[in-house]
């Protein structure tokens, strides 16, 4: 039994969440969330590879090597918080330490995460009073991890939420996630922001473990445009009040862990993938029988980032020439005479390319499927049987609108 | 004495070029060129590094790795001849022994570039109606080399010709070229189709050891899409008829003919960027004062192949915090805190980011800088001596249209 539920950081046992109209730089709208652990929640995260890193992430870093435990993520839209010197630094410790005030816990419990514009200040107003908001508003309901989840979008046009429920040893475990993300999303070893919770009992190594090899197939795999964000944080917490015994080795338990795990991260990867700024589509490509698994990932983010490609998938053009194009430059090497490569939506399915060449296939029926709200490319590598499948969206007027003034 | 001169492959001496209306794909417009040298020219090349090679790619290579000098180079616009498998390669070689039966030279005497859609065959009576057309119109003239350069042009909105002339050993010698290029363009060992011709006498092993080392810097430092496509191709042809003592080995005056070249290549390099598929503007992004010339080049690359970089360009909206994040995801290592970043035109330099921080410029001076035709984006790593250019251009709306239903 491993299942979808409704539901996103508050699914699982004694999380809490709530949402704030801190006035942090939008108007109108909520622009901070809290996600709240009754008890010491062990933690782990993977953060952006970026060299310049924003000045929450350069703390939760250090806040994970230091502390086996955390109690909350405060995390704000509106403002990044990157390129921001002392005074960002400053700022962000301050983020941190009036949520802890407010809650009653060490500052060094308290993880924070900021998205937003790069390069402008944090305004300490509006977060002592957001921090107060929070507190006050915190539950463990489902609308509660909505409103988080909503809090944290910036160009995102839907919120992004996920839960699963499963069993160890006998007992019935959660994990639920939110995450955000829209444009600069090229995620290296992480994504924007997302936070997990679960109500496993699993140690802070395998929970590192469990973190770190996930991304490689999710959040990893996603790109809207090839920008790896400044501010790319992925955090889980685990409270262990499902009793399940408390997973500290690898082995059967820790692969069912890591198999729910997956499911919500993948989830969440999609819905960002598919919500990519301006995008009117997912667009997914899987590689299949590949010799080696990393060159199949390779291979599949490469056609998935590829403007042309993305553009043409934008204009339902069976343009199938730019993805072997893109595969070609992937810089792993293959027989480009001994692939095929296949489009499908939900209920068709048809072959472009084998032998080196066009296949026989109608114009019409590929321009057909290219209008569906989710378009998978596959390629069949025919060398072995590693796969990997990336998660991308296509290029459009209005990413172009977006981006030529994202800051006014 | 080095200095521009007007035209382009005809500039040199000996070489000649023609333009005609073969009817390839495209009506009522020129899509095959020739350029031709009286007498043999020692010839080198670079190409794409994609797995996937266009037909006239793997025999350019062939040749020129088998003969020492070729007389020819025919060129076509409208399909690409890639993913066309082993008719494609066939039709590529009667392209190549049609131009030489109406020359009267050996087909390994003849190099052959395609340009267009991927995946079409090339239509045979068309490519032999176009050889003979080729032939009847040569000619030594500015005019012919410019009418050459047009018929290679796809969604190229300008022709890319560039010339320069100077001295060996007491003799006046020229380079020109010309190339084509709007998409797909990141060039990797090569660009699109680039056809240089040279009365310098030089060796095959010192012409190719220019060539490949010119690339580095000029070609392989521009990108319209981060595409790097099946076809790039860069020929160059030297018949010797300056006069100037053979350059055979490494020295002054081989120093003096890479100068020449590049002034011609990053000409050529700097006009397809601008002329990026789209583009309002050429956006150059100069790296000074690295500790390494080829982290130099990545930091330089880093910046304007990101999309989101690219539309800030396009909306002239003065978003450095994109910038210092596409040099923090290429992959070079800095301190963010310790560069300062410069815009200007051709007017003006405002400084936007120091000290890992926002510098006190003013937004509307920004905007009217980036509103310009050529806008320069200097990063000062401050940490050697070490200097990088690389050359793009804006992601418009038009770029989207252009590849939304590019074959149609």
């Amino acid at each position: 039994m491993m299942e979808y539920i409704n539901g996103g950081v508050t699914a699982a046992k004694g999380f809490k969440a709530s949402a704030a109209m801190a006035g942090i730089k939008y108007k109108g709208r909520t622009d901070m969330a809290l996600v709240y652990s009754e008890k010491d929640a062990v933690s782990a995260g993977t953060f952006t590879t970026n060299v310049v890193k924003a000045a929450p992430v350069k703390r939760d870093i250090k806040v994970l090597e230091e502390n086996e435990c955390v109690r909350a993520v405060v995390l704000n839209s509106g403002i990044a918080n990157a390129c921001t010197g002392s005074v960002g630094d400053a700022n962000n410790e301050l983020m941190a330490s009036y949520i802890a005030e407010c809650l009653g816990v060490k500052t060094d419990q308290v993880l924070t995460c900021s998205t937003g514009v790069i390069g402008y200040q944090l305004p300490l107003e509006p977060l002592k009073k957001g921090a107060v908001l929070l507190k006050d508003a915190l539950g463990d309901s489902l609308e509660k991890g909505h409103e988080a989840a909503c809090a944290i979008m910036t160009t995102d046009t839907i919120s992004k939420e996920a839960a699963v429920e499963f069993e160890l040893s006998g007992k019935k475990v959660r994990i639920g996630g939110m995450s955000k993300g829209s444009g600069m999303i090229h995620p290296d070893m992480a994504t924007m922001l997302g936070v997990v919770t679960t109500d496993a009992a699993i140690s802070k190594e395998m929970l590192t473990k469990a973190v770190r090899e996930d991304v490689i197939d999710s959040f990893n795999m996603i790109s809207v445009d090839r920008d790896t964000s400044t501010n790319d944080s992925l955090i889980i917490l685990a409270n262990g009040l499902a009793g399940n015994d408390i997973i500290d080795s690898e082995g059967e338990e820790f692969e069912t862990f890591k198999k729910a795990l997956s499911m919500v991260t993948v989830k969440l990867a999609k819905m960002m993938a598919g919500d990519g700024e301006g995008a009117t589509k997912l667009f997914t490509t899987k590689v299949i029988n590949a010799a080696d698994k990393n060159d199949a990932r390779k291979l599949a983010k490469s056609v998935i980032t590829s403007n042309l490609v993305k553009a043409a998938v934008f204009g339902c053009d069976a343009n199938w020439g730019r993805i072997v194009c893109a595969l070609g430059y992937s810089k792993v090497d293959f027989d480009p005479d001994n692939i095929d490569l296949y489009i499908e939506d939900d209920k068709n399915k048809i072959l472009l390319f084998t032998n080196g060449m066009a296949a026989d296939y109608s114009e019409e029926e590929a321009t057909r499927i290219l209008g569906a709200k989710e378009v998978i490319a596959t390629v069949d590598m025919k060398s072995g049987s590693e796969n990997a499948t990336a998660y991308g969206c296509d290029l459009t007027y209005d990413y172009v609108k977006i981006n030529g003034d994202y800051r006014s």
